[in-house]
């Protein structure tokens, strides 16, 4: 590995924005200060597109307090972007480099960005471009493979837990006019986010009722079942569905047939499965049914973000320029969990191309065998990734008059 | 007035929770305990139903450490409804007042509350029933006449400005995939909770950049001028609609149309005008846009709620009892704002009549002249009802490299 590779380092943020990006970025940048190899510390305006039209600036000349206030600083300072990278683009990508004196790239982002920060890697290796490539990961989704969680998932899992309980208490307290309640959590492909709707429970009759996960091929004649029974004992029910459920078919149950509403990747948007949902109770089971459907709401709050997501996404930027440093090249950071009594991690790396577009799926031991809640296993996977404990809200023990 | 009238005291909660209803309850059983003239405090479980049904809980016997935590619990912990009170009704609430001993009614909710509140005044004096009946203000929606805000007002103000904020950052960090977001608020008679998201904005270009109001008939040809404008300027638009949003003729845009969907009030739930909208805006401006509806979850929050409006809720609890003492019946309690460089409040009376059904509209000198955003006077209106500053976040100054 060559070290003391000098020049300038360019990091951009890619996809879906967190609470915790920007933890990310701040910690790439006091890191980067801290070696004489790096003398510029670039960032790239709306992610890879930055670069491509040369939209970059000098992250040096911000004031001190403006980085550190990029930790308590939600979505994506620098700007991303959902550009589906082009083989033609590579080329540019490296000149631009080249013109930049760039020799440290940082992507942080998904499964998308470590594919785009893959093919620059072994381009550059092949044009015999000295550069070290390192992804930081990023994404709610939480569904990168190799790591044992991404950041950003701790503060939506966070958001949605608090949201859960205090959307729940809301049926709670007003099922005698609104006894269903539906909530819509992002997750357009798997069920990591719906799940951590789960740690609202702490008791056996508090909300959520029913969690339903893309992961599973949704039955509306069980889910129908499924929900009368809970209202049938408790006069209520709270129920969250992940945006992107699926039929039997495989293909999503609601999502937008427009053009404009599919991204460059030929992802399409989901179209609103709880509000469609609400329609089914209704006309089935004569119910009457409401939706709350947070949106990107629950992947913007600094307010619940994670206190240990915070810090870890914090730590992935300053390691991945260590790493550069140390000269490793076309690896993504990862964080891999130590198995100790406490919570501890590790800080990892994984080959980019393992990474590059896979997704990575809950797996079905997270989910119960009725396949409407997770297990044991996922509360004890997460607990520790909510960064401290939930509100404690109290209960009236209803005494009656004698 | 007579004083000294022993006998018990029952509160009901009543109409949509709020994250503070449960302090008023407080501060109703706090003021109570203080007070030798009130043997047994009681709690009506789901509104007047309870008293129909005789669900009636003891407070007394409840730890005092649950009650203290009901000020940090959000929704009504005695349970609320939505029930239209019937004329024949009347005759079984003081049967069951009699049967009880209740000398000291006191009823929590909005404007339809207090029309139930002020029946039951007006037949206890007819039949010579020595009660006293008091009502307590609680209504996100600040809809309430007399009184210059009420109870749950800040507190869903305060989430919707960060919320705004948040969601606003967002659209502003992936606005090159994202470039247009609609949040749909609550607020299905008046413009006052949707108002509350101006806060937001800090500096001239911060979202949110438009407002609609269900106070001003719903023009689509302004509307997509409007949002045309703001996305030509800037490259994104952050839009915030109430979901009581009116069109010409003053019908509500988009609601359901199923009968279980309109409550027994006659009013039927609103159906998404948010999610209309993005569909608008994707048919005639050729614009990806998305919509958030957090629904409940924007009533319900303790982490988010207003230091003031928690305060303001338990004092208004703790003055109901005291006025009922002092002898006072047929009143809500009211908080007037005194005239001064800082913000203080007053706590007043008006009669229940002057109150019930009224539905006191966001004024017009607190909507913009082009109709879609608040005015100066608005924003000073609502500031100290927030209950302290906004989250601080930074923005990057962007210096281009040389």
């Amino acid at each position: 590995m060559s070290r003391n590779l000098v020049g300038n380092l360019i990091i951009c943020q890619s996809g879906g924005p967190t609470p915790v990006i920007n933890s990310s970025l701040a910690g790439v940048i006091d890191e980067a200060l801290r070696h004489d190899e790096i003398e510029g510390v670039y960032g790239a305006l709306n992610g890879i597109l930055g670069i491509l039209n040369r939209s970059i600036i000098d992250l040096k000349k911000e004031d001190p307090s403006v980085i550190s206030g990029l930790r308590n600083t939600p979505s994506a300072a620098l700007g991303s972007s959902r550009y589906k990278f082009k083989d033609e683009d590579i080329e540019k990508v490296l000149k631009v480099f080249n013109e930049y004196n760039i020799r440290y790239f940082l992507i942080n982002g998904g499964n998308d960005s470590m594919d785009t920060g893959d093919r620059i890697f072994k381009f550059a290796q092949e044009r015999n471009y000295n550069l070290r490539v390192i992804g930081i990961p990023k994404t709610v989704d939480n569904d990168l493979p190799h790591t044992d969680h991404c950041p950003g998932y701790g503060s939506i899992g966070r958001w949605l837990a608090i949201a859960t309980m205090d959307s729940g208490k809301d049926t709670e307290g007003i099922y005698t006019a609104d006894p269903i309640k539906i909530i819509e959590t992002m997750g357009r492909d798997t069920g990591w986010v719906v799940a951590t709707t789960s740690l609202a429970k702490q008791t056996e009759v508090d909300p959520p009722h029913l969690i339903y996960f893309p992961e599973i091929s949704f039955s509306f004649e069980k889910f129908l079942k499924d929900v009368q029974m809970i209202y049938h004992d408790l006069g209520y029910a709270v129920i969250v569905v992940g945006e992107g459920l699926r039929g039997e078919n495989g293909s999503i149950l609601v999502e937008s047939k427009r053009a404009i509403d599919t991204d460059s990747f030929g992802h399409r948007q989901p179209g609103g499965v709880g509000q469609y949902l609400v329609d089914v109770i209704a006309e089935n089971l004569k119910i009457k049914a409401r939706c709350d459907k947070p949106g990107t709401i629950q992947r913007s709050s600094i307010l619940c973000a994670s206190a240990t997501d915070l810090e870890e996404a914090y730590l992935v930027g300053k390691m991945a320029v260590r790493f550069s440093i140390e000269g490793r090249s076309g690896y993504m950071v990862t964080i891999e969990r130590i198995d100790s009594p406490q919570y501890e991690i590790e800080i990892g790396l994984v080959e980019l191309e393992k990474v590059a577009n896979k997704v990575r799926e809950l797996p079905l031991e997270f989910i119960n065998k009725d396949h409407n809640f997770v297990t044991p296993d996922f509360i004890k996977y997460f607990t520790p990734l909510l960064g401290g404990p939930l509100p404690k809200y109290v209960k009236l023990k209803k005494y009656s008059v004698s």
